[in-house]
């Protein structure tokens, strides 16, 4: 009865296989390598106790009122020192999610070209969806293949989706002369890029890399996360952009929520500024590295001839790579009945998930998440999932 | 640089005067009765404190961890019981504007009608432009004409928005007979209501009147809102409507921040089903009666000949009428200036913030916000407000 009223992006939204099966089950009964979830552990409660103690001592009222639409100076100050940038140039975000929904918001019409990578993050592809834009997934780094294929179709290429460190959803990483040719490319054709990276500073080994924001300014939209280095029950992330671009950012906030969680805001400014933030960082660090290596380990000792995955040098996912002709998405219901949860890798692939095309794309990977499942049960976990696979092909 | 950028819907953005002001001006440091804060000494700061060392003992880590997209089942299930309705028919949002700005989103493509109030919400029509929507202010109870115009000018009206309770900005309410005209209005041409009543609990004088959405469950989406019965610093509202609607929001709010702040979910959870919430919102009743009542008396002792004000039965507001010619929006730096801040009333109207339009509609009016300034400050403010008035026409 209510078909008629609802508005042309409404056909094309799609609903988050993720979100689903967190409906469906309770992800502590069974093994879980699905979600994106931080590990529990990590969330400093005693902290929190204390912090929200002082939060309310120290900022009183102001802690509980509206807040400023950039959001509460005291953290966007934080930010700003953090990353080196100036405070203009800093806006605070309910939800790093929040970021991508605005970017395209304010960048995209339908039709117009994001050019992602293939595959890329689930949540990102459902807002590009949602605004009706022309989702083009590149694989192998042939970026100036697509570009000059959108170009010569006569398509208007808005930004450039782009996860540079330990990529959702296959943990992998740009190298530096990787983002220099994105934002060369971006300048030469004269498009923005939007560099999302919730997962930068949960690095494992190697070296830090500079975000594109710091190559080029003028053209990148940078996109943080609280919800890995603090908790995601606190929804806050922050945009780093030029200023001409944030000033649409936050007229549009305005009509979005009028500004992030306030309280929350003092929480994390406090988290950051007292020095919290890096110990606990640096616990998860070490926590998530065991457990990336536990994985990689099981991995070897169990999935059989075939199999082959990504090894990453942080975040919290690696991406499963099946022999052609696997379905994960099929499988996912005998799995899920013995009791092993992952995400089918199908669900990143721009064209898996554009119902007008009727892709196979990506069914032969899985993605699996390390960083939430305890760490005794991830050998139950991946011996089951593995003699299940084994079964299968 | 970035203009080619940008989407068609920036062109449509339009900055909150209000939200301006605050920018501006330390609010504390002039008599405002400018934005619709709550006062201050309604947030239970102690018990916020109790709070939120309860939530992380009670809760624990699921009060950081990701939450469910149509909000934590506790607060859903508080929301459903206090409300009388279905769980089903509940979905948390990050902020009632979140909820107004949803609706647009699900429901409107550019050149739709949105029916509104004229005056109405600000924030609802920087929202309601953004997308690009026909707005048609009706005054004076004029709907069937409105209705019958845009008919026939063969124009596609998608849905009324109406605050019912204590409206923003005239604090003005529907009778029970005017509600049950909408409704039936509704049906008989098929549009649905979105009936905003944020302030609906704060009522000093008369009977509760029933919502819009108790009398015709399947035409109405009703938004309400934590700010004025808890804090507006924890950013959450609800959404009551038939789940078909509720299915597109829960899909669009997905991809818009994957969830509402989950601590704070719980905090208003426990906030509401402890009693508290109730007996500091007897509190706050009796405060802004107080304030409200003073407000009538100074208007009545200090303002000129020629100016009217509404006495509005609850909320924060009301609207004051000057006599013609009046610019009050020309006026404004004058008052800021003498250290008195309101919002003119011209900003409320659909015509006068159209760009496309030059209309003096609402010029001659101001809102006048009685809950924030100290009770203390009302006189002197009112005072000088009404001397540079009674200076200028």
């Amino acid at each position: 009865m209510y078909s008629d009223k609802f508005s042309k992006d409404v056909s094309n939204f799609f609903r988050s296989p993720v979100r689903e099966i967190f409906k469906r089950v309770d992800l502590n009964a069974i093994y879980s390598f699905a979600g994106g979830y931080p590990n529990a552990s990590t969330f400093p409660l005693e902290q929190i106790k204390t912090l929200s103690g002082l939060v309310v001592d120290k900022w009183g009222a102001s802690a509980f009122q509206y807040g400023a639409t950039q959001g509460v100076p005291v953290l966007r100050e934080a930010v700003a020192s953090r990353y080196g940038v100036d405070v203009s140039n800093v806006q605070i975000t309910t939800s790093s999610q929040q970021g991508i929904d605005v970017c395209a918001r304010v960048l995209v019409d339908p039709g117009d070209v994001i050019l992602t990578g293939n595959p890329t993050y689930l949540g990102a592809l459902q807002s590009f969806r949602s605004y009706r834009a022309d989702i083009v997934g590149v694989s192998d780094f042939k970026w100036e293949e697509a570009i000059q294929g959108c170009l010569s179709e006569g398509k208007k290429i808005k930004f450039l989706y782009m996860i540079p460190d330990f990529q959702n959803p296959t943990g992998e990483t740009l190298t530096l002369e990787q983002r220099r040719v994105l934002v060369d490319l971006a300048k030469k054709y004269d498009f923005l890029i939007v560099e999302d990276s919730p997962y930068r500073e949960l690095r494992y080994e190697g070296e830090h890399l500079p975000t594109m924001y710091s190559l080029a300014p003028e053209m990148v939209i940078h996109l943080g996360s609280f919800s890995k280095i603090f908790a995601p029950g606190f929804r806050l992330g922050w945009i780093l952009a030029p200023q001409e671009v944030l000033d649409s950012i936050y007229v549009c906030k305005q009509s979005l929520d009028l500004c992030p969680p306030v309280f929350d805001q003092y929480m994390a400014a406090e988290f950051l500024s007292s020095g919290m933030l890096d110990k606990n960082l640096l616990k998860s660090i070490e926590l998530y590295r065991s457990k990336r290596d536990h994985l990689l380990s099981l991995l070897e000792k169990y999935m059989p001839q075939g199999v082959s995955w990504t090894h990453p040098q942080g975040g919290l996912f690696l991406f499963l790579r099946l022999p052609e002709g696997f379905d994960s998405v099929a499988f996912y219901d005998k799995a899920l009945d013995a009791g092993v949860a992952y995400v089918s890798g199908a669900f990143f692939y721009p064209a898996y998930t554009d119902k007008s095309k009727e892709s196979t794309e990506g069914l032969n990977t899985m993605r699996l998440n390390f960083s939430f499942l305890a760490t005794e049960r991830m050998e139950p976990g991946i011996k089951l999932l593995s003699s299940l696979i084994k079964e299968t092909i």
